[in-house]
């Protein structure tokens, strides 16, 4: 627990929502090969696969107001983080609860990536 | 991704909720010396030290009734699991919604343990 995996967790979870909220294709590149993502308990391997997915969702706006990002390392050098947030889309007035968990890896350059991705609408 | 992740993460949140409403001290075994708990953004750490936080949460009784379990293998081994569910304590009449990120990893015996545990409240 030597390495500052809250700070990684909160610049990251900044950076994945702010891509997300505007250029949204971009995101391909926090995603590497193997990399999963579960979308509303739908499934996607891989980078492209992911952005695709991620691209294809049915609004042209969204805007996530994240409100705690919970992070732990992991045994293996990972990190492990639990979000919870709004999220508002298009011009809809009100705005959805969701949660989403995320495990962060680096690559052999050191680079974080997000190898696991699981995002749920929460309906109060 | 050749073995069972998601009937492993099934059974294992059935038994954990299960045992968190029955026997709440009995969460111990689920844990090991370097396993992480945040609950409600408070840190513990290593099993005796979860075991303590959890069977000193201030209710009586609890009802956990968990909505989706999604899982995704790691690149280690273990598995992710993002639970969304609600739960109700001891008398009170409204459930509140909660939200639950786990890392399960295998001992040397194979016995699937937590690792990582991040639990939060979501406020309507």
């Amino acid at each position: 627990m030597a390495f500052d995996f809250q700070g990684i967790a909160t610049q990251f979870v900044a950076h994945y929502y702010n891509t997300f909220d505007t250029n949204r294709k971009a995101l391909a590149g926090l995603y590497r090969e193997n990399s999963m993502l579960t979308f509303e308990s739908s499934q996607s391997l891989g980078a492209a696969s992911i952005a695709e997915k991620l691209a294809g969702l049915d609004f042209q706006k969204v805007k996530h107001v994240y409100e705690t990002a919970d992070a732990q390392p992991t045994a293996t050098g990972g990190i492990v983080i639990l979000v919870t947030g709004k999220l508002a889309v298009d011009d809809e007035s009100n705005p959805l609860t969701f949660s989403q968990a995320f495990q962060l890896c680096q690559d052999p350059q050191g680079q974080w990536f997000v190898f696991n991705d699981i995002f749920k609408l929460i309906y109060g």
